[in-house]
């Protein structure tokens, strides 16, 4: 659509975001926009081989880089922020994963404080195929390759955090960032509330694909060129991430323990089912019960990450979020998404 | 197949049982046999309209009866017990679920124990379409109904526990019980590691569908009548219930918090893979990082219960636990299932 | 007090439980009444030097022995059985600790399940100066020794569960069990509830001493010599066991994760005060906010266990459960405690 | 001693801290020196009646005012602050405690989300007396009033976050803040890890008691006059606070859940004991199972808190962090203190 502002933004080596707040914005989009960004790996783009382990490549807290933030014009706290996926495309052939000492969800880590020793430090590269769409596993030790289906996502997206905070982008909370969930990919529309004047927006941390839960805290890490159009619903806050598709809404819920991530992202349903419906509680309380499915995201980042995703088809067969998603697919199709 | 036994058991009133453990034999298999069971809603079928409520009409401990348990000629500890779940099928045309006071994910129970008020205690009644295989909910106020699909399955699956104990049939735990998993479906697979001789093998439990995680602690409760293949595996230990169907092999784990139940899962199936494949145990944990499904079982039971899912296509091209799976799907087959 | 019965039980080898629930009585008592005991310690005597691997020398499940059960006549489900220490003295000369594989706090277990490399499995001897009340550790390497004071206690202190389980003598629950409480001293009375008939109250697993949360799981273990007061509150439930000692009232939770195990010590405290005072729930909560001493019993058994202990200085001058403790301690004065 | 500087620091209304990090210094400190302070209550002084209730008169993120920060010359990362409160004195003559709706140890919270209703919204009154050293807790409903032992303490003492982030200064973590020990005393040492240039050091939330946990959420909360002595320990670490006194050294954890915060806290202080006295990590493991003390902090907070003592008269008779806390108590004593 030739009317839609285009945004294209490739940072500069200098110009990555390690942070969600406390950064000014590299960019202005007065919405609805059409966002192209290119985001760099999590790793700084710095594991390039097995023989570049993180702890010697990598310089922390200069990992997992933003691109953003970006000001919405007009954003104001109480109004939601909404980024449609139009696509996610691995900007390279390859990608990498590792192992990062004291960090993954079956090891000794910072916070589960053990006497072990820390298991060992590899990396995993990964060739992709674009035309098949998959990438290949290839072990350390025994020779087994597969082949896995690319489903290319971001693990970090989101706002300017409340309460005058400032967080690292490898932190997943109220104000999205680094959930990693693979329901962040295309064809999918993100909510998020805003907590500042502008939203400050940001995105990075691709992945050509991860399994739920993100078991070693390492997707399939790879730079991306990614395409968003970006739209404000005025008035209407957002507590939690929340995301849609064509089948399905989505909430998420970040915290520890695991079951108060859980416990937020299925209450964070039930209200979003009593305030576009007008659904009683109890009864989205039994609703939600039957018909729910709740992947896990990541549980392995500073907060971890439960989503509850309830198929449209259950509900009543009006549109939430005042029909934002449809809107926001009809112009990426009219964009070419 | 004319020369497998077949074993049928429906239960008398006074036949249930209500633990893993500490109760005799109903009566014992000789496998690889066909076992037919009748079993029992969690309500011991005493909730009947939206004016049972648990409270009123359960007597506890008395909720939540299993069928069983079954005397497996052969099984030591140290083996393995194989059930098939050929077909399970509701034995009523209605199925009843209910918030029980101090139970679920989303209220303070007895081990969240909080000041809170409980939450209202309501029942709800699904009449189930035999033709269109669904289950409709009906909300309590403002009239919403819509028709979700049947997808039978059993909570609870398990033998008697080690180390001397007996298990209320409300806990799940390395002995399986009450997961409350929808991935215990026909066309599954449950291997059980058998801690006394004999295994003491029980079910019950059924679901005419459950929503993953089961927020509310209750499932469409309704009663069953259920047609495994039960064999043994000699000598091949399973220290967590493990499951498998066509497509997926799947571990268990339950332990809270819920991290500990997903971290049980996940070593269980890096484990698995190292077992059954020789795959180094970083190369498992990278594999499964990138290709598992974590689906949640339940978050309100005694322990939480967390599933890990392998896509049988990421692996090598071998069978697991000796191809039981295929095995019992044959043994089925003949059966009709 | 010559009219008090006297109930002498030293176990023969093959006469320790288990379990708590599931076996028969040892012996009967009709309460008020005292009870000497020898309890073997949770090793059941078999880590006699550094070479000792509990790996090696102990036979899972026969861990953690417990003398008893004690059938209390008139004890029916509803009832507390209140226990008052009035001595606990080692029987031997020295005490043993170890790290267990896969056990403890600071280290991957069964239930925190990590792909780390066990922890080294190790034994410390503990000599006793019964003279200085002290027990001396001594440092495997480089030769550091310090004398500790002794402050024996039984860890494990229970009756029969309720919902017709069996538990091992490993958990600690609503049963009492393995709850690692250095509050368990003499001085101190534990009211039970009481769950089947006849209570079935068993005890072991004495500790010379022990750290708060019983760090790496193994306390100073020794034998005792163990002379009670016992005795019986009809009519009163006791939901969670509570501990009494001159100074203080105090409640006990076991659970996981740590926080449920602290919400139910706290939330039990505060019923207490509403039960015994008529003190309003809210007010009930900002006393204790300001007022409660909160250590920490495990956080390495199947269950946490976290204590909640009101200054008695800061409550009513009436004394709580009918006197109960106070009659205790003169009875136990009369016999010479 | 004369010789010593002396900074005070009253701070107008507009000069509190909300954050720690992200805030320019209010003064510059050449250690070693006095710092005395004023500190606002938390509510910033808003709640001074029963019927101030915290919802209506506090503005968030207003709450919990920091005074500072100090720029502490010469301190870099990888440097250790050392900050002995001489004197902790409240400023006024009562103090107030309140519960705040969705917050506390025994209600659904933002994080522990349940569908039940927020418990009620009250507000208590302390009248101190200075003579005898107590503060008087008033029930609500009933009359009963009693005493309690004045315990004067800092809930909040911190320097700015490490990874470039800004926090609330209702947040415990690494960084310290929001820790809410009564540890905090007056005649405490409180080391704190450099993270950015000039420590960036501020300090509130004064409670004249609290209890170990503070279950509710909030303590006697009162303003405070506060002095200080503060020096730098160049080229020593601190990963996370770490407190002494005359009789114990203590570490702290921060994080969720419970037993996270326990584990740091303990492995702290094994390590502790590693690095001062070159104690085998397994030894250290064993001596801190026997004698450590588990006081928790607090359960209510962003991160929970639990604090690890360890008696000196356990350990070898060297002082710990080069002795800086005799030497502080010594300036202190110059001072007055």
């Amino acid at each position: 659509m030739s009317d839609l502002e285009v945004v294209r933004f490739v940072p500069e080596r200098d110009q990555y975001a390690w942070t969600f707040g406390g950064v000014a914005p590299v960019a202005r989009i007065r919405p609805p926009a059409i966002l192209e960004v290119f985001t760099e790996d999590a790793f700084f783009g710095r594991v390039r081989s097995e023989r570049d382990l993180v702890s010697e490549v990598c310089e922390f807290p200069f990992v997992n880089p933003q691109t953003g933030p970006f000001y919405i014009e007009g954003a104001q706290p109480g109004d939601t922020l909404a980024v449609h996926f139009v696509s996610i495309t691995p900007a390279r052939d390859w990608g990498a994963s590792t192992t990062i000492p004291l960090f993954g969800a079956l090891t000794n880590t910072h916070a589960t404080a053990l006497l072990n020793e820390p298991l060992p430090e590899l990396v995993w590269l990964y060739q992709f195929d674009r035309d098949a769409q998959t990438c290949r596993f290839t072990a350390r030790r025994g020779g087994f390759t597969v082949d896995l289906p690319m489903d290319p996502m971001h693990g970090t997206v989101g706002v300017a955090p409340a309460s005058l905070e400032v967080r690292s982008s490898l932190v997943p909370d109220a104000f999205g960032g680094n959930m990693d969930t693979p329901e962040m990919r295309a064809g999918t529309t993100c909510y998020l509330g805003v907590n500042v004047e502008g939203a400050l927006f940001s995105l990075g941390d691709g992945h050509a694909r991860q399994g739920e839960g993100e078991t070693c805290g390492v997707a399939v890490e790879t730079a991306m060129n990614t395409v968003m159009v970006v739209d404000l619903i005025k008035g209407t806050p957002c507590p939690w991430p929340r995301l849609e598709n064509d089948s399905y809404i989505m909430t998420t819920g970040s915290a520890r323990p695991l079951e108060d991530a859980f416990r937020i992202a299925q209450t964070e349903l039930i209200r979003w089912l009593a305030s576009e419906y007008g659904m009683d509680t109890m009864d989205g309380y039994q609703l939600v019960s039957q018909g729910v499915e709740a992947p896990l995201a990541n549980v392995v980042d500073a907060n971890y990450t439960s989503v509850a995703k309830m198929p449209k088809r259950y509900l009543p067969g009006r549109s939430v979020m005042g029909g934002m998603h449809a809107n926001l697919r009809e112009l990426a199709a009219g964009y070419g998404g």
